[in-house]
């Protein structure tokens, strides 16, 4: 099993470890420190070495940063996490405070006197992070300094877990559909095109995409973590630690990239500036430490030129992730038919059916991992955007509420990641008429088609159209990008009210609309959807683009209030359905077939 | 009549001004000079004492900027301009070059070498183009220097017009709704909360809002050219050349500021700057030349504290908009009848119908000018977006074409602004389908309902859906802010690719989709909307927002394809016209009554 359930434990040594934290405050002439959720790679998923802000706090939510004074403690969460955050922190240690709208920055400059300093550990803040706090403090002269040890670390001594050596493993081309050879050589192009003699990779999944490698040194996002410099001439480096490297591997890597430990960055890095190389950096997810190493070289700011590339699915990774798609949509029918007759009969638990799911996913023998931690909500905690089920919150489904599971896959081939609501037992109007609602918006992104240059911010008001038409809405963006057997949260497209980058065919993209009743119950519809060019219309004047949902699971007809739908939107409904039921029915056993059968038959107005 | 249709002037004499203005580039040591169609506020409209760019270029548009070096010498102009440019300039002394994509800052790298100086006039441009031109010229040591007088005024010599000394008058309380004394003390009280001692208004809507009166110093915006300087503490001087003031205006001032030339402007900053005065300015509206004035002292960089205020209209101001709209609309029912009539007998031409809707909007004696230049475009010329009918230009409406009409009122009571277009004899289906998918954006406008804080941003693709679909786009945004008897183009607000401002109760806008087929014909649909609280609907969780249409003339119902409309889309259109009908009809005499009637007739499915 991919998924644990443990309930948090509370913080109950965060005040020695506090007290132990501020002894060292002081012995280094420092009046706060910051410790952020974040490793030397600003990913998404920390190793347990990384954990320093759970160990510190108990807090382990995804996204929190602590800041540490003499006197004062404040841990800073997203509205995710202001249920949880003090469930698991000593309160009485830490403030929890909800960002935003309060701002670390101000918080400091409140509890600090002017010309205070600030430590901070350069490895674990980008260079932008860092730039903006400075500019904050800047007008009350307090300073920011960076600490060559974590001080984390020296409290936490030998009780810290060892960093992950996960083995690194070649991704095969018939998945990766380019060849390492080739990425590498159009990334050369594109740095001296763009005025760069090198470029240092910090972001593990653009490395792993690039050199067609994949890992395993965190949960459920297969990258190895590792660094890399890629001059326009001479071998690429690759900066890991050699014990994830295995024959198979070494054999893959040897033709494309010299193999270095990580601790030989710094001194690579001032061989480049001492040859006046400009070497570019990504701001925004380079850590702070990289540009202090160059500084007085020649920095080039950009972005991460592997970003793009990766986003843009080639033909290869395009029919793996139908592949993905067909076989995941496979598991998701047999999947919901068992729920439909185990609710039936006796009440399932949030955990037993998040169970089931992992179970037949990896009866596929393809799965590799899930992509994230299954969201598995019944009743009220459906209406929990980014609830995680433990065993103390574990809730049974019962008849009368609906059930909302979010959940994917990794596979070779791709990346999946699904949400379905569910009624259990007979749902009510006002549960109808909202899931229709939202079911609008998702049919609203599904088939909308728009000229190049069109951007996610562009597409996400059609999301939440319907909502906002009864007063409703959603508070998290409609999609974000998904990788291919990589991160199932990829940049930079997204569908959002941030959503800046412009829609390019090949990239894939969430639909995920919703709607949540804080204590009642939460609806989310989730596909992927593929960018496409968009052919065949009739006096088209503009280049246009539309999307190919991916997903292949029906939506729950008891939910759907056809009289609210359009003709189009009907039209649409039944044409997915009748798809569903050709591309899965011939996948399934017989009853589960049964399942699917009436599951996908057409709605009448 | 406020327009003039007089073709524009080939620039006879660009050769021998240009080769004056390089003999002082030379005695100056400068290597270029900038200048830019702009005059001391910014303004959409510049008096012609400030028409350099035009003496210069013979180029009339309302935006462009020459860039003169010792040999070369190029003309930026936007793609409004660039068909208009290459006829009113000497393209052997001027290149003609389109922004973007190209950028005067690269043309100035590619044309100078390393340490040049090109000099500019700081009262012509904003602090922020000139910090985003100095960064950009910065990396070749390329150096601005601003000049202390203008190098073309020099030339320009005695044949400059004189500048313009309109008179002000006082605003009307039962216009403007609120006391300029109460708008002031607000304004102060802000000032106070966000931490400056004192602001400089440099835009005369700002200052005309803010004191409650109006000018004539430009064509078609009501506003007196003037500088503002607001203090927390003491009475706020108005910077205008006394000329200006008569005794009306002179009585309605005294007890609200102190009246100063513009001449004292640099001594009163000096004297800010001296006592250690925060003063707020905004960088993107504020000339150059004012934040030069006060380096070194302490400078707060802040938008316009007047543009929200004066974009959320107050009751008054929007009853005074519903009044200007039914005066302007019986305007458009009998100028449309006429037109009916008109084309029926002998062919039209774009001037004379651009005259009698000017004369027929006289006639209602309550015209203070025409909002802007009207768009008057039959066939091909409807396909120019800002097209501007001249005797060289001047187009018969002939059978099978269409006719675009894009014109507006100044009333003291509110500004208007109204797009129609409409058919002359025949249309064929495809301008029917076009006009119905232009119409079905426009609706899904002005039916939207959107919570707190959406921004003109998400609701511009609701105006493109229905184009996107069929290939087909528009390249202009879906509206602008609109003033109060103030310019017919006002920020914060707009509905576009770029619109960030959130939409607020109180803010009038335009609602104008578009289809331009080049070389064939144009659609617009414009009506101006007010945003509104949404009131009664039913379980609303979100406080949500929507439009009041405000403009009352009828669409071509022989544009319209039924069809194409959803149920809900021909119930808004058969209720606008209902609505048209029942407010303008008892506005008209017979003959353009009976017109309206039929005009406004249901349509069925």
């Amino acid at each position: 099993m991919f998924q644990s359930y443990e309930a948090p434990q509370s913080a109950g040594e965060s005040g020695q470890r506090l007290r132990q934290l501020r002894q060292r405050l002081i012995k280094r002439g420092l009046d706060a420190v910051l410790v952020p959720r974040a490793d030397e790679h600003q990913g998404e998923y920390v190793a347990p070495a990384s954990q320093r802000l759970a160990w510190l706090t108990g807090f382990t939510g995804s996204a929190g940063l602590a800041v540490v004074t003499r006197s004062a403690a404040a841990l800073f969460v997203d509205g995710r996490y202001v249920v949880q955050a003090p469930l698991q922190v000593d309160t009485s240690l830490f403030g929890i405070v909800q960002v935003p709208p309060a701002k670390p920055s101000q918080w400091l400059l409140d509890e600090l006197k002017a010309g205070a300093t600030v430590g901070y550990d350069p490895w674990l803040h980008t260079e932008a992070g860092i730039d903006e706090l400075a500019k904050a403090l800047n007008p009350k002269g307090i300073k920011l300094t960076a600490l060559a040890h974590n001080p984390i670390d020296t409290i936490w001594g030998r009780q810290r877990p060892a960093p992950p050596k996960g083995p690194v493993v070649p991704h095969a081309l018939k998945y990766a559909g380019t060849a390492a050879a080739d990425k590498l050589a159009e990334l050369k192009t594109r740095l001296r095109r763009e005025d760069a003699d090198a470029v240092v990779l910090t972001q593990p999944d653009s490395i792993a995409w690039l050199l067609n490698v994949r890992g395993s040194d965190v949960a459920h996002n297969p990258v190895p973590l590792a660094f890399a410099i890629i001059t326009v001439a001479g071998k690429p480096e690759l900066f890991i630690d050699k014990d994830k490297i295995g024959r198979e591997a070494r054999e893959h890597l040897a033709a494309l990239v010299r193999i270095l430990p990580p601790a030989a960055l710094r001194e690579r890095l001032a061989a480049l500036k001492a040859q006046g190389k400009r070497v570019r950096l990504d701001p925004n997810t380079a850590a702070n430490w990289f540009f202090r190493t160059l500084r007085g070289g020649r920095i080039v700011r950009a972005v991460d030129p592997c970003l793009l590339p990766k986003a843009r699915k080639n033909a290869t990774e395009i029919a793996g992730a139908r592949a993905a798609h067909k076989r995941d949509g496979a598991v998701l029918a047999r999947f919901l038919a068992w729920l439909e007759r185990e609710s039936g009969r006796e009440a399932a638990d949030e955990i037993g059916v998040a169970q089931q799911l992992e179970r037949l996913r990896g009866e596929t023998q393809a799965l590799k991992d899930i992509s994230f931690d299954t969201i598995s909500g019944a009743g009220p905690n459906g209406a929990i955007v980014h609830y995680r089920v433990t065993t103390a919150s574990n809730r049974k489904l019962l008849p009368g509420e609906l059930y909302l599971v979010d959940s994917g896959g990794q596979y070779l081939d791709g990346t999946t990641d699904i949400t379905r609501t569910v009624a259990i037992g007979s749902p009510t109007p006002e549960m109808q008429e909202r899931f229709t609602r939202v079911l609008k918006g998702h049919i609203a992104v599904a088939t909308a088609r728009f000229p190049t240059g069109t951007r996610g911010i562009d597409l996400d008001p059609f999301a939440r159209r319907a909502l906002w038409e009864a007063g409703l809405d959603f508070d998290h963006g409609t999609g974000h990008g998904v990788g291919s057997y990589l991160s199932v949260h990829e940049g930079p497209q997204n569908i959002s009210r941030r959503g800046m980058t412009a829609l390019e065919p090949g990239m894939i993209i969430s639909n995920e609309p919703g709607y949540y009743k804080q204590g009642a119950y939460g609806i989310r519809l989730e596909n992927l959807v593929l960018v496409e060019e968009a052919t065949l219309i009739a006096g088209a004047e503009r280049n246009t683009m539309g999307f190919e949902t991916l997903t292949l699971v029906p939506f729950d007809r008891r939910l759907v209030v056809a009289a609210l739908l359009t003709e189009a939107e009907l039209a649409w409904l039944n044409a997915y359905h009748a798809r569903v039921w050709r591309e899965i029915g011939p996948e399934l056993g017989a009853a589960d077939r049964d399942w699917l059968e009436a599951a996908t038959r057409p709605m009448a107005a």
